[in-house]
Protein backbone atom coordinates (compact mmCIF):
# COMPACT_ATOMS: atom_id res chain seq x y z
CA UNK A 1 0.00 0.00 0.00
CA UNK A 2 1.70 2.93 -0.96
CA UNK A 3 0.71 6.23 1.01
CA UNK A 4 2.00 8.72 -2.02
CA UNK A 5 -0.90 7.58 -3.97
CA UNK A 6 -3.21 9.70 -1.97
CA UNK A 7 -3.81 12.39 -4.13
CA UNK A 8 -3.06 16.34 -2.38
CA UNK A 9 -5.99 18.08 -1.98
CA UNK A 10 -6.28 21.04 -4.31
CA UNK A 11 -7.37 24.79 -3.44
CA UNK A 12 -11.05 24.90 -2.61
CA UNK A 13 -11.81 21.58 -2.91
CA UNK A 14 -13.20 19.49 -0.18
CA UNK A 15 -11.15 16.35 0.68
CA UNK A 16 -10.99 13.92 3.36
CA UNK A 17 -8.60 13.88 5.70
CA UNK A 18 -6.42 10.94 6.86
CA UNK A 19 -5.61 10.60 10.74
CA UNK A 20 -1.92 8.54 10.86
CA UNK A 21 -1.21 6.84 14.18
CA UNK A 22 2.84 6.82 14.27
CA UNK A 23 4.77 4.28 16.73
CA UNK A 24 8.29 5.82 17.04
CA UNK A 25 9.40 2.97 18.67
CA UNK A 26 10.89 2.79 22.22
CA UNK A 27 13.00 5.13 22.62
CA UNK A 28 16.40 5.07 20.01
CA UNK A 29 15.24 7.96 17.15
CA UNK A 30 17.02 4.99 14.27
CA UNK A 31 14.31 2.89 15.80
CA UNK A 32 11.66 4.15 13.82
CA UNK A 33 10.68 2.81 10.62
CA UNK A 34 11.51 3.97 7.00
CA UNK A 35 7.83 4.33 6.87
CA UNK A 36 7.22 6.54 10.24
CA UNK A 37 9.94 8.82 8.75
CA UNK A 38 8.36 9.17 5.72
CA UNK A 39 5.23 9.61 6.57
CA UNK A 40 6.30 12.05 9.46
CA UNK A 41 7.83 13.96 6.65
CA UNK A 42 4.82 14.12 4.38
CA UNK A 43 1.88 14.90 7.17
CA UNK A 44 0.45 18.56 6.99
CA UNK A 45 0.19 18.72 10.97
CA UNK A 46 1.72 16.81 13.89
CA UNK A 47 -0.83 15.34 16.85
CA UNK A 48 1.31 15.46 20.07
CA UNK A 49 -0.56 13.98 22.80
CA UNK A 50 0.61 16.20 25.86
CA UNK A 51 0.45 20.13 26.58
CA UNK A 52 4.14 21.21 24.87
CA UNK A 53 6.56 19.40 22.81
CA UNK A 54 9.48 19.88 24.62
CA UNK A 55 7.73 17.41 27.34
CA UNK A 56 6.50 14.92 25.31
CA UNK A 57 8.56 12.20 24.85
CA UNK A 58 6.76 10.51 21.52
CA UNK A 59 7.56 14.08 19.84
CA UNK A 60 11.48 14.37 21.44
CA UNK A 61 12.25 10.87 19.42
CA UNK A 62 10.02 11.82 16.80
CA UNK A 63 12.04 15.27 16.15
CA UNK A 64 15.75 13.95 16.20
CA UNK A 65 14.63 11.24 13.44
CA UNK A 66 12.98 13.50 11.38
CA UNK A 67 14.06 17.39 12.29
CA UNK A 68 11.54 18.63 9.44
CA UNK A 69 9.09 18.09 12.13
CA UNK A 70 9.48 21.04 14.19
CA UNK A 71 9.11 23.09 11.72
CA UNK A 72 5.09 21.79 11.22
CA UNK A 73 1.90 22.71 12.28
CA UNK A 74 1.64 21.02 15.41
CA UNK A 75 -1.76 19.94 17.71
CA UNK A 76 -0.48 20.09 21.30
CA UNK A 77 -3.31 18.57 23.49
CA UNK A 78 -2.87 16.65 27.39
CA UNK A 79 -4.63 13.90 27.74
CA UNK A 80 -5.46 13.30 30.94
CA UNK A 81 -3.72 10.72 33.20
CA UNK A 82 -6.66 9.11 34.53
CA UNK A 83 -8.46 5.78 35.14
CA UNK A 84 -11.96 7.17 34.93
CA UNK A 85 -13.30 5.80 31.78
CA UNK A 86 -15.79 8.91 31.76
CA UNK A 87 -13.27 11.71 31.72
CA UNK A 88 -11.06 9.45 29.31
CA UNK A 89 -14.08 9.31 26.79
CA UNK A 90 -14.42 13.41 27.95
CA UNK A 91 -10.72 13.83 27.12
CA UNK A 92 -10.55 12.29 23.54
CA UNK A 93 -13.92 13.93 22.67
CA UNK A 94 -12.62 17.32 23.38
CA UNK A 95 -8.78 16.31 21.84
CA UNK A 96 -10.99 15.34 18.35
CA UNK A 97 -13.04 18.61 18.44
CA UNK A 98 -9.50 20.29 17.87
CA UNK A 99 -8.34 17.86 15.12
CA UNK A 100 -11.67 17.71 13.08
CA UNK A 101 -10.94 20.50 11.29
CA UNK A 102 -7.92 19.85 10.12
CA UNK A 103 -9.20 16.41 8.85
CA UNK A 104 -12.36 18.50 6.97
CA UNK A 105 -9.75 20.50 5.06
CA UNK A 106 -8.68 17.42 3.63
CA UNK A 107 -5.30 17.77 5.78
CA UNK A 108 -3.39 14.83 6.66
CA UNK A 109 -2.07 14.72 10.68
CA UNK A 110 0.15 12.49 12.24
CA UNK A 111 -0.73 11.31 15.33
CA UNK A 112 2.66 10.13 17.42
CA UNK A 113 2.94 7.38 19.55
CA UNK A 114 5.69 5.82 21.74
CA UNK A 115 6.02 2.19 20.88
CA UNK A 116 3.34 0.66 18.50
CA UNK A 117 0.14 2.35 18.32
CA UNK A 118 -1.85 -0.75 19.00
CA UNK A 119 -0.70 -1.54 22.37
CA UNK A 120 -1.88 0.64 25.00
CA UNK A 121 -2.18 4.11 23.42
CA UNK A 122 -4.64 6.66 23.14
CA UNK A 123 -4.39 6.77 19.26
CA UNK A 124 -7.04 3.58 18.97
CA UNK A 125 -9.60 5.80 20.64
CA UNK A 126 -8.97 9.11 18.80
CA UNK A 127 -8.57 6.49 15.11
CA UNK A 128 -12.35 5.27 16.35
CA UNK A 129 -13.86 9.12 16.80
CA UNK A 130 -12.32 10.33 13.45
CA UNK A 131 -13.66 7.22 11.63
CA UNK A 132 -17.51 7.27 13.02
CA UNK A 133 -16.62 11.14 11.16
CA UNK A 134 -15.64 9.65 7.84
CA UNK A 135 -12.41 10.26 8.07
CA UNK A 136 -9.41 7.51 6.89
CA UNK A 137 -7.20 5.91 9.89
CA UNK A 138 -3.92 4.03 9.15
CA UNK A 139 -1.93 2.78 11.47
CA UNK A 140 1.96 3.15 10.95
CA UNK A 141 3.24 0.10 13.32
CA UNK A 142 6.18 0.68 15.60
CA UNK A 143 9.18 -0.98 17.89
CA UNK A 144 7.54 -1.82 20.78
CA UNK A 145 8.93 -1.24 24.36
CA UNK A 146 9.42 -4.98 25.37
CA UNK A 147 10.99 -5.95 22.32
CA UNK A 148 13.68 -3.15 22.68
CA UNK A 149 13.91 -3.70 26.14
CA UNK A 150 14.71 -7.31 25.26
CA UNK A 151 17.37 -5.83 22.99
CA UNK A 152 18.69 -3.87 25.13
CA UNK A 153 18.86 -6.76 28.21
CA UNK A 154 20.45 -9.16 25.51
CA UNK A 155 17.85 -11.71 25.77
CA UNK A 156 15.25 -13.38 23.63
CA UNK A 157 11.10 -13.22 24.75
CA UNK A 158 9.95 -16.48 23.69
CA UNK A 159 11.02 -19.28 21.70
CA UNK A 160 9.84 -22.81 20.51
CA UNK A 161 6.54 -23.42 22.20
CA UNK A 162 7.02 -20.42 24.62
CA UNK A 163 4.05 -18.00 25.48
CA UNK A 164 4.62 -14.41 25.53
CA UNK A 165 1.83 -11.97 27.91
CA UNK A 166 1.77 -8.69 28.05
CA UNK A 167 0.33 -7.59 31.23
CA UNK A 168 -0.39 -4.09 32.23
CA UNK A 169 0.68 -3.47 35.87
CA UNK A 170 -2.27 -1.63 36.81
CA UNK A 171 -4.32 -4.86 36.86
CA UNK A 172 -5.93 -5.92 40.07
CA UNK A 173 -4.89 -9.29 39.29
CA UNK A 174 -0.96 -8.99 38.43
CA UNK A 175 0.00 -12.09 40.85
CA UNK A 176 -2.65 -14.45 39.26
CA UNK A 177 -1.02 -12.84 35.66
CA UNK A 178 2.49 -13.65 36.88
CA UNK A 179 1.46 -17.49 37.32
CA UNK A 180 1.07 -17.84 33.28
CA UNK A 181 3.79 -19.95 32.16
CA UNK A 182 6.44 -18.61 30.00
CA UNK A 183 7.43 -14.89 29.73
CA UNK A 184 5.78 -12.41 31.21
CA UNK A 185 6.58 -8.59 30.14
CA UNK A 186 4.89 -6.06 32.89
CA UNK A 187 3.67 -2.39 31.36
CA UNK A 188 3.22 0.74 33.11
CA UNK A 189 3.42 -0.04 36.39
CA UNK A 190 2.64 3.41 38.21
CA UNK A 191 1.25 3.56 41.49
CA UNK A 192 1.22 -0.51 41.41
CA UNK A 193 5.12 -0.98 41.31
CA UNK A 194 5.48 -1.34 44.93
CA UNK A 195 3.21 -4.57 45.21
CA UNK A 196 4.57 -6.11 41.52
CA UNK A 197 8.19 -5.41 43.18
CA UNK A 198 7.46 -7.93 46.22
CA UNK A 199 5.74 -10.78 44.04
CA UNK A 200 8.77 -10.73 41.88
CA UNK A 201 11.07 -10.50 44.96
CA UNK A 202 9.00 -13.71 46.07
CA UNK A 203 9.02 -15.77 43.14
CA UNK A 204 12.73 -14.44 42.24
CA UNK A 205 13.59 -16.05 46.15
CA UNK A 206 11.76 -19.12 45.09
CA UNK A 207 14.23 -19.47 42.71
CA UNK A 208 11.01 -19.29 39.79
CA UNK A 209 11.80 -16.33 37.50
CA UNK A 210 14.58 -14.01 36.75
CA UNK A 211 13.54 -10.66 36.16
CA UNK A 212 15.11 -7.72 33.74
CA UNK A 213 14.51 -4.14 34.10
CA UNK A 214 14.90 -1.57 31.74
CA UNK A 215 14.50 2.10 32.33
CA UNK A 216 14.11 4.70 29.57
CA UNK A 217 14.59 2.68 27.18
CA UNK A 218 16.88 3.57 23.96
CA UNK A 219 17.45 6.88 25.59
CA UNK A 220 20.55 8.37 26.84
CA UNK A 221 19.32 7.81 30.24
CA UNK A 222 18.73 4.41 29.73
CA UNK A 223 19.49 1.97 32.63
CA UNK A 224 19.72 -1.95 32.74
CA UNK A 225 18.58 -3.24 35.97
CA UNK A 226 19.01 -6.92 37.16
CA UNK A 227 16.72 -8.74 39.33
CA UNK A 228 13.57 -7.57 41.34
CA UNK A 229 15.08 -5.38 43.95
CA UNK A 230 16.28 -3.27 41.10
CA UNK A 231 13.76 -2.03 40.33
CA UNK A 232 13.06 1.71 40.53
CA UNK A 233 9.85 2.94 42.57
CA UNK A 234 8.65 5.20 40.28
CA UNK A 235 8.05 2.49 37.23
CA UNK A 236 6.17 4.92 34.77
CA UNK A 237 8.55 4.37 32.24
CA UNK A 238 10.20 1.32 33.07
CA UNK A 239 9.74 -2.35 31.10
CA UNK A 240 10.04 -5.58 33.66
CA UNK A 241 10.64 -8.44 31.35
CA UNK A 242 9.99 -11.70 33.66
CA UNK A 243 11.28 -15.20 32.47
CA UNK A 244 10.32 -18.42 34.11
CA UNK A 245 13.58 -20.06 35.36
CA UNK A 246 13.59 -22.96 33.26
CA UNK A 247 13.43 -20.75 30.22
CA UNK A 248 16.85 -18.26 31.25
CA UNK A 249 19.99 -19.10 29.40
CA UNK A 250 23.10 -16.88 29.83
CA UNK A 251 22.72 -13.72 28.49
CA UNK A 252 23.90 -12.09 25.61
CA UNK A 253 26.41 -9.07 26.24
CA UNK A 254 24.55 -5.44 26.12
CA UNK A 255 23.81 -4.47 22.67
CA UNK B 1 24.56 3.59 20.96
CA UNK B 2 26.27 3.93 18.53
CA UNK B 3 27.42 0.61 16.34
CA UNK B 4 29.52 3.34 13.92
CA UNK B 5 32.11 3.98 17.06
CA UNK B 6 33.04 0.12 16.34
CA UNK B 7 36.41 0.61 14.73
CA UNK B 8 36.74 -1.53 11.60
CA UNK B 9 39.43 -4.03 11.68
CA UNK B 10 43.23 -3.34 10.06
CA UNK B 11 44.87 -5.70 7.68
CA UNK B 12 46.02 -8.55 9.23
CA UNK B 13 44.90 -7.43 12.88
CA UNK B 14 43.07 -10.16 14.66
CA UNK B 15 39.28 -8.39 15.80
CA UNK B 16 36.38 -9.64 17.37
CA UNK B 17 33.46 -10.03 15.16
CA UNK B 18 29.71 -8.80 15.96
CA UNK B 19 27.05 -10.49 15.26
CA UNK B 20 23.70 -8.72 14.63
CA UNK B 21 20.53 -9.64 14.80
CA UNK B 22 18.32 -7.59 12.41
CA UNK B 23 14.66 -7.62 12.67
CA UNK B 24 13.37 -6.90 9.24
CA UNK B 25 9.38 -6.26 10.08
CA UNK B 26 6.48 -8.12 9.29
CA UNK B 27 6.60 -7.80 5.30
CA UNK B 28 6.60 -4.63 3.98
CA UNK B 29 10.24 -3.44 3.25
CA UNK B 30 9.53 0.16 4.74
CA UNK B 31 8.93 -1.34 8.32
CA UNK B 32 12.72 -1.99 8.56
CA UNK B 33 13.93 0.13 11.00
CA UNK B 34 16.44 3.48 10.33
CA UNK B 35 18.90 1.39 12.50
CA UNK B 36 18.56 -2.21 10.63
CA UNK B 37 18.65 -0.45 7.31
CA UNK B 38 22.16 1.46 8.60
CA UNK B 39 23.38 -1.91 9.80
CA UNK B 40 22.56 -3.87 6.83
CA UNK B 41 24.50 -1.27 4.84
CA UNK B 42 27.29 -1.43 7.00
CA UNK B 43 27.75 -5.19 7.71
CA UNK B 44 30.49 -6.90 6.27
CA UNK B 45 28.54 -10.04 5.64
CA UNK B 46 24.61 -11.03 5.34
CA UNK B 47 23.41 -14.68 7.14
CA UNK B 48 20.46 -15.71 5.62
CA UNK B 49 18.59 -18.48 7.30
CA UNK B 50 17.18 -20.40 4.12
CA UNK B 51 19.54 -22.41 1.56
CA UNK B 52 18.68 -19.43 -1.14
CA UNK B 53 18.37 -16.29 -0.97
CA UNK B 54 15.35 -16.73 -3.54
CA UNK B 55 13.43 -18.75 -1.23
CA UNK B 56 14.38 -16.66 1.72
CA UNK B 57 11.45 -14.31 3.13
CA UNK B 58 13.53 -12.11 5.21
CA UNK B 59 16.13 -11.22 2.22
CA UNK B 60 13.83 -10.38 0.10
CA UNK B 61 11.98 -8.17 2.54
CA UNK B 62 15.49 -6.48 3.55
CA UNK B 63 16.83 -6.55 -0.10
CA UNK B 64 13.78 -4.08 -1.66
CA UNK B 65 14.72 -1.73 1.39
CA UNK B 66 18.72 -1.59 1.29
CA UNK B 67 19.62 -2.90 -2.32
CA UNK B 68 23.06 -2.61 -1.45
CA UNK B 69 22.94 -6.22 0.34
CA UNK B 70 22.54 -8.15 -3.04
CA UNK B 71 25.86 -7.28 -3.52
CA UNK B 72 27.47 -8.50 -0.37
CA UNK B 73 29.16 -11.82 0.84
CA UNK B 74 25.77 -14.31 1.65
CA UNK B 75 26.26 -16.66 4.32
CA UNK B 76 22.75 -19.06 3.37
CA UNK B 77 22.13 -21.99 5.56
CA UNK B 78 19.01 -24.48 5.56
CA UNK B 79 17.67 -24.13 8.89
CA UNK B 80 15.85 -27.97 9.75
CA UNK B 81 11.94 -26.80 10.63
CA UNK B 82 12.00 -29.67 12.84
CA UNK B 83 10.34 -29.78 16.49
CA UNK B 84 13.67 -32.43 17.33
CA UNK B 85 15.59 -30.34 19.89
CA UNK B 86 19.08 -32.00 19.83
CA UNK B 87 18.46 -31.89 15.77
CA UNK B 88 17.66 -27.94 16.31
CA UNK B 89 20.76 -27.64 18.63
CA UNK B 90 23.14 -30.04 16.10
CA UNK B 91 21.91 -27.79 13.16
CA UNK B 92 22.53 -24.76 15.03
CA UNK B 93 26.13 -25.92 15.78
CA UNK B 94 26.46 -26.50 12.33
CA UNK B 95 25.43 -23.52 11.02
CA UNK B 96 27.65 -21.45 13.59
CA UNK B 97 30.69 -23.08 12.95
CA UNK B 98 30.25 -21.70 9.03
CA UNK B 99 29.66 -17.98 10.35
CA UNK B 100 32.76 -18.28 12.87
CA UNK B 101 35.24 -17.90 11.09
CA UNK B 102 33.90 -14.72 9.46
CA UNK B 103 33.53 -13.21 13.16
CA UNK B 104 36.76 -14.50 13.75
CA UNK B 105 38.53 -11.89 11.53
CA UNK B 106 36.98 -9.70 12.96
CA UNK B 107 34.02 -9.09 10.36
CA UNK B 108 30.33 -8.13 11.09
CA UNK B 109 27.43 -10.23 10.27
CA UNK B 110 23.83 -9.11 9.57
CA UNK B 111 21.85 -12.48 10.90
CA UNK B 112 18.18 -11.69 9.04
CA UNK B 113 15.28 -12.29 11.15
CA UNK B 114 11.55 -12.15 10.07
CA UNK B 115 9.65 -9.39 12.47
CA UNK B 116 11.66 -9.15 15.90
CA UNK B 117 14.97 -11.34 16.80
CA UNK B 118 13.93 -11.59 20.60
CA UNK B 119 10.05 -13.37 18.97
CA UNK B 120 10.64 -16.86 18.06
CA UNK B 121 13.70 -16.13 16.03
CA UNK B 122 16.95 -18.75 15.05
CA UNK B 123 18.56 -15.80 16.07
CA UNK B 124 18.74 -16.40 19.99
CA UNK B 125 20.16 -19.50 19.56
CA UNK B 126 22.88 -18.27 17.39
CA UNK B 127 23.80 -15.60 19.37
CA UNK B 128 24.18 -17.87 22.33
CA UNK B 129 26.94 -20.06 20.47
CA UNK B 130 28.70 -16.78 18.89
CA UNK B 131 29.07 -14.82 22.76
CA UNK B 132 30.36 -18.36 24.42
CA UNK B 133 32.99 -18.04 21.72
CA UNK B 134 33.65 -14.57 23.25
CA UNK B 135 32.08 -12.06 20.23
CA UNK B 136 30.00 -9.37 20.72
CA UNK B 137 25.87 -9.73 19.91
CA UNK B 138 24.12 -7.17 19.50
CA UNK B 139 20.14 -6.92 18.69
CA UNK B 140 18.11 -4.35 16.57
CA UNK B 141 14.67 -5.13 16.97
CA UNK B 142 11.90 -5.31 14.30
CA UNK B 143 8.23 -4.40 13.65
CA UNK B 144 6.38 -7.86 15.47
CA UNK B 145 3.80 -9.78 12.78
CA UNK B 146 1.33 -8.70 15.30
CA UNK B 147 1.78 -5.43 15.67
CA UNK B 148 1.73 -5.06 11.85
CA UNK B 149 -1.13 -7.49 11.76
CA UNK B 150 -3.44 -5.16 13.77
CA UNK B 151 -2.11 -2.25 11.71
CA UNK B 152 -3.63 -4.23 8.38
CA UNK B 153 -6.86 -4.99 10.32
CA UNK B 154 -7.69 -1.40 11.97
CA UNK B 155 -7.73 -2.30 15.07
CA UNK B 156 -5.71 -2.04 18.32
CA UNK B 157 -4.21 -4.69 20.58
CA UNK B 158 -4.41 -4.09 24.12
CA UNK B 159 -5.91 -0.76 25.58
CA UNK B 160 -7.00 0.02 29.33
CA UNK B 161 -6.49 -2.61 31.74
CA UNK B 162 -6.29 -5.41 28.95
CA UNK B 163 -3.79 -8.35 28.70
CA UNK B 164 -1.80 -9.32 25.53
CA UNK B 165 -0.83 -13.58 24.92
CA UNK B 166 1.12 -14.10 22.10
CA UNK B 167 0.68 -17.77 22.09
CA UNK B 168 2.57 -20.11 19.48
CA UNK B 169 0.11 -21.94 17.60
CA UNK B 170 1.73 -25.36 18.02
CA UNK B 171 1.35 -25.60 21.35
CA UNK B 172 -0.76 -28.52 22.32
CA UNK B 173 -2.55 -26.83 25.24
CA UNK B 174 -3.78 -24.11 22.81
CA UNK B 175 -7.41 -24.74 23.92
CA UNK B 176 -6.54 -23.54 27.49
CA UNK B 177 -4.51 -20.65 26.16
CA UNK B 178 -7.62 -19.39 24.77
CA UNK B 179 -9.23 -18.72 27.85
CA UNK B 180 -6.33 -15.83 28.93
CA UNK B 181 -8.67 -13.20 29.37
CA UNK B 182 -7.81 -10.01 27.03
CA UNK B 183 -6.23 -10.37 23.47
CA UNK B 184 -4.74 -13.95 22.12
CA UNK B 185 -2.21 -13.68 19.06
CA UNK B 186 -1.68 -17.36 17.45
CA UNK B 187 1.64 -17.58 15.72
CA UNK B 188 3.13 -20.26 13.33
CA UNK B 189 0.04 -22.28 13.78
CA UNK B 190 1.14 -24.91 11.10
CA UNK B 191 0.19 -28.27 11.45
CA UNK B 192 -2.11 -27.14 14.03
CA UNK B 193 -4.28 -24.85 12.22
CA UNK B 194 -7.38 -27.05 12.23
CA UNK B 195 -7.45 -27.70 15.86
CA UNK B 196 -6.91 -24.20 16.09
CA UNK B 197 -10.12 -22.98 13.75
CA UNK B 198 -12.19 -25.54 15.50
CA UNK B 199 -11.57 -24.37 18.70
CA UNK B 200 -11.91 -20.21 17.62
CA UNK B 201 -15.19 -21.30 15.51
CA UNK B 202 -16.77 -22.71 18.72
CA UNK B 203 -15.91 -19.51 20.71
CA UNK B 204 -17.26 -17.42 17.79
CA UNK B 205 -20.81 -18.96 18.46
CA UNK B 206 -20.95 -18.60 21.83
CA UNK B 207 -20.55 -15.08 21.01
CA UNK B 208 -17.41 -14.75 23.35
CA UNK B 209 -14.67 -13.44 20.98
CA UNK B 210 -13.64 -11.60 17.56
CA UNK B 211 -11.46 -13.29 14.76
CA UNK B 212 -9.06 -11.18 12.59
CA UNK B 213 -6.03 -13.05 10.80
CA UNK B 214 -3.95 -11.37 8.32
CA UNK B 215 -2.09 -13.72 6.13
CA UNK B 216 1.46 -12.74 3.89
CA UNK B 217 1.36 -9.76 6.20
CA UNK B 218 2.51 -6.59 4.51
CA UNK B 219 3.35 -8.49 1.26
CA UNK B 220 1.71 -7.44 -2.59
CA UNK B 221 -0.17 -11.25 -2.05
CA UNK B 222 -1.42 -9.68 1.96
CA UNK B 223 -5.00 -10.96 2.80
CA UNK B 224 -7.08 -9.51 5.53
CA UNK B 225 -9.72 -12.26 6.89
CA UNK B 226 -12.74 -11.64 9.14
CA UNK B 227 -13.91 -14.80 10.81
CA UNK B 228 -12.71 -18.14 11.96
CA UNK B 229 -14.21 -19.73 9.11
CA UNK B 230 -12.14 -17.52 6.86
CA UNK B 231 -8.58 -18.83 8.30
CA UNK B 232 -6.54 -20.85 5.26
CA UNK B 233 -5.70 -24.08 5.86
CA UNK B 234 -2.34 -24.04 5.33
CA UNK B 235 -1.13 -21.52 8.48
CA UNK B 236 2.27 -20.77 8.30
CA UNK B 237 1.99 -17.29 7.31
CA UNK B 238 -0.92 -16.37 8.96
CA UNK B 239 -0.83 -14.30 12.35
CA UNK B 240 -4.62 -14.81 14.13
CA UNK B 241 -5.80 -12.05 16.34
CA UNK B 242 -8.58 -13.34 19.33
CA UNK B 243 -9.85 -10.63 20.58
CA UNK B 244 -12.87 -10.83 23.76
CA UNK B 245 -16.02 -9.90 22.30
CA UNK B 246 -16.54 -7.10 24.94
CA UNK B 247 -13.03 -5.55 23.74
CA UNK B 248 -14.15 -4.88 20.18
CA UNK B 249 -15.62 -1.57 18.94
CA UNK B 250 -16.03 -1.02 14.95
CA UNK B 251 -12.54 -1.46 13.24
CA UNK B 252 -11.48 1.31 11.97
CA UNK B 253 -10.59 1.43 8.00
CA UNK B 254 -7.72 -0.75 5.86
CA UNK B 255 -4.54 1.28 5.54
Amino acid sequence: MDFQQQARPEEGIYMEGILYGVGVGAGDPEMLSLKAARILRQADIVCIPRAHKASCRAYQIAVQAVPEIAGKEALCFDFAMTEDNRLLQETHGRFYQTLRPVLAAGKSAAFLTIGDPAIYSTFSCIAALAQADGHSVRTVSGITSFCAAAAACGIDLCSGHEELHIIPGRRKSIQESLRYPGTKVIMKSGRNISTIKEALLQLEQAGSVSVYAVQDCGLPEEKILSGAQAIPDDGYMTTIIVKAAEQVSPPATRP
